[in-house]
């Protein structure tokens, strides 16, 4: 498995689902509960009653104002964690608190920090087209039975595209068209583009942008270990100009896949999922489509790699696999996950110890 | 996990269920078959058959006369568990013979002792009210994916109803009423009072007793380690008089709740359920209202303490929990049930052993 | 658990179910594809694309002539396991090969060749009634959870269809019956036998054959270990003349009960059930009435080995069995397979190693 990466912006869930009903995620196994005050602030802590570890985001636990309040015996605390009323007695314990985490919300996401040190100056990674005027945008969210490193295998590699989503994203050029690979070992950054000049254009694009005929197709990836993946992908019609000197690219299209790869347990894995377009903005039937479209994709990716996971977990022994040059980016996220793995647990670990 | 105590008496079945079917059940990890003989006697044998381990319990097994036929091979075995046929062959081996435990109907239940000793001059504690003419009752039993020490947890701290329960038999003054707690340690009963003088009525005896205003309401519990929990409950119109000198309580109605809390695994509790009441005697609405009502708060019971053990199952390592006033009762029947596992363990020694 | 036996033939499926579709089998835990060539042959390999341990017989996997591409990311593979074609480059890594099984169809059944070395000259044993001109066969396979040990010891013991398959194939007779074992032990084959010379018909036969008296009823049991059971029933009105010196038996009806017993994993097993007759050759309601009545026995043997196998999971430890003479031939099939588990798994040691 895929070690877990510790001293880490993840993302918790989307703003639009941090509301004033109690919502309970695991993350990196810590169960944590997430809500949003009656002005507006979203806050998260320890999903688990100091009192008989009874999970606070299962009913009857509810909201009191901006309080929690257990649904077992009615322990209550603040947005701060404090313990602020027990049944029966007026003193309540000094040690009575929950851990709470650091929120941050951004690009329509709620990002929590999972680690034993504070974020400091630490930013999670931006996807501004979540929220920009200039985009429109569908999402959802699956949850996979997999650990998160076979998602990540899975997005680095668009190659799949073709065989696992043909009908839908993949044409033959995707999986014949070599890509190029860069990394940014110290920012924990790998890209991957493929640059595709004169290929078939695939139902979720020939339907969203009307294009009838052949196109020139650029995926450049950009995943920010270990939460944030970017798929900027171009669009146009085969012999359309390139994009001018100063960025502007009038010929194309422009969507933007978002995916935030947030490791639940060992082997469960939450899959946001998004598409932001530059075009047909306020097109509500191109909206639907997309939405379909791309959920049909990802349930297609979900179903492998639950597939794969049991396959892997009845494996006899050590087993090996075969990797070439389409893997080069994933074996780059391997190794950047590996590295921000250990990194993360040396934090977690008493200065004198280190 | 709490554990198992041994050298005990434990509630296998009501005895309306131990009849001519075939019953099995698991208590403290050891399967265990249960019917009743043609004249009316309820046995208990070892649920495995001795050739090759088919429960007996399984159909096609099944009664002739008093006797328990395997339904995979035949083998026959009586009453004392003695093998008395096998297929194909007159002589029937020595050892072929089924372990049986002592049973004991009282009260409306069918107890087993559970042990590697006879019970000797042991007998199970009462619960008169269960077949009494003075009382009518409605009872059931759930399963509960729990330890059994999370429901003795659960019914030592009655604050959960106010929160847990609340709209059923919970109201505010519960959980906000102190309680007094008395221990026997000798005799492993745990004493739990809590009495609410000018309370709100809650549904549950509202609807069952008419009252129509504020109550006196008693809560007196009785838990007798490991297997036995009585709720005497006191419920009289608020400034009603107190129960006179000799006992006699005319303007008060009386609940005797009953639970026999059995181990069925280490993670699995049959949790028998019964509420027995001295007024409306022959009020089948009242009858109905009060198994319906009863029953929906067990359920409550059982889902929070399956997702309880869920959450308890994937705590990361040693997790604390916090105690305080009301947890007398239940600190005190762990620390009764460790003494009684460990004093049950030691019976179970080779005697040189001890 | 019965330990597993290598460097033997297993049957993987019947003919008829290895086509142009993907077929997935688990034998001995290895995952096995299963597919026919365009020209009728059957090839077995690993079920695990050597890239990303994808299963091969998971769709949109599927077949492009002979080859076999990955529904993943496109790797594909020939016939003999070599992969030739890789997504994105033209150069395909040497190492990119998948295991092949030796196969064989005999007798209506693939069989594949589970083991460290090659088969040599070693050959599956036969059961040419399966496809012979002088048989009606009726056929099926259903999934038993658990180890293939209780379907042998199942098999070897049929006093169990007195009780289990009462109504079906049982009658009093088969239990009361002493039978008579031989064990070739060099060869690993166990013969037990059991001739009722006036004994009830039991539906099974009664309805397929039109005898409306007694029977004499002849059980002859081949096993060749550890894969392939055959049962030589012989039934003819009570009475009626015994086979004649040159075998000629036409006053008897004959029935040629075969099952393959396929280790799947530790705990499931692919149970082969087959009933071949010479007689009402041509009459599909005898068909019909004997698919659906073996069909219902093998389900009432599934039952219960699901039962046991979970009965025996839950065993404290250490448990015991009693063996009585019915058991002489299971016990006999056991020594053989533990016997040939341990030879099998010296094969698969290096020479030097032994």
């Amino acid at each position: 498995m895929t070690a877990f990466v510790r001293n880490q912006w993840y993302v918790a869930a989307y703003a639009h689902e941090v509301g004033r009903e109690l919502l309970g995620r695991t993350i990196l196994d810590e169960p944590i509960l997430l809500y949003r005050t009656e002005d507006g602030r979203a806050v998260a802590m320890a999903d688990r009653c100091v009192h008989r570890r009874f999970p606070l985001s299962q009913k009857p636990s509810r909201l009191d104002g901006d309080r929690v309040v257990c649904g077992y015996h009615g322990f209550t605390y603040g947005t701060d964690g404090v313990c602020v009323s027990v049944p029966g007695q007026q003193r309540i314990p000094r040690t009575a608190r929950l851990a709470t985490y650091p929120v941050l919300e951004q690009d329509a996401f709620v990002w929590v920090w999972i680690g034993d040190r504070e974020p400091g100056g630490t930013l999670p990674p931006r996807a501004p087209w979540m929220d920009s005027p200039d985009y429109t945008v569908v999402s959802g969210m699956e949850t996979i039975d997999s650990g998160y490193g076979l998602l990540v295998d899975n997005l680095l590699d668009l190659s799949h595209e073709t065989y696992l989503h043909g009908g839908y994203i993949g044409t033959p050029e995707v999986a014949e068209t070599p890509i190029t690979t860069e990394v940014d070992d110290r920012a924990g950054i790998v890209y991957v583009s493929r640059h595709m000049d004169d290929a078939e254009c695939p139902p979720f694009y020939a339907t969203s942008t009307g294009i009838t005929g052949r196109i020139t197709r650029w995926q450049d990836i950009e995943y920010h270990a270990p939460c944030l993946y970017l798929l900027h992908s171009r669009i146009a019609p085969a012999g359309a100009p390139a994009p001018g000197p100063n960025g502007s690219d009038p010929h194309a299209f422009h969507v933007e896949v978002v995916y935030a790869i947030t490791p639940s347990t060992e082997k469960t894995t939450y899959d946001f999922w998004a598409v932001a377009r530059d075009f047909a903005l306020g097109d509500q039937g191109v909206s639907d489509f997309l939405r379909e479209n791309n959920r049909t994709v990802v349930l297609q990716d979900v179903v492998a790699l639950n597939v794969l996971q049991q396959a892997l977990d009845t494996e006899q022994d050590g087993y090996q696999e075969l990797s070439i040059n389409i893997d080069t980016g994933g074996l780059a996220a391997r190794r950047i996950l590996a590295r921000l793995a250990a990194e993360g647990a040396e934090q977690g670990r008493p200065a004198a110890a280190r």
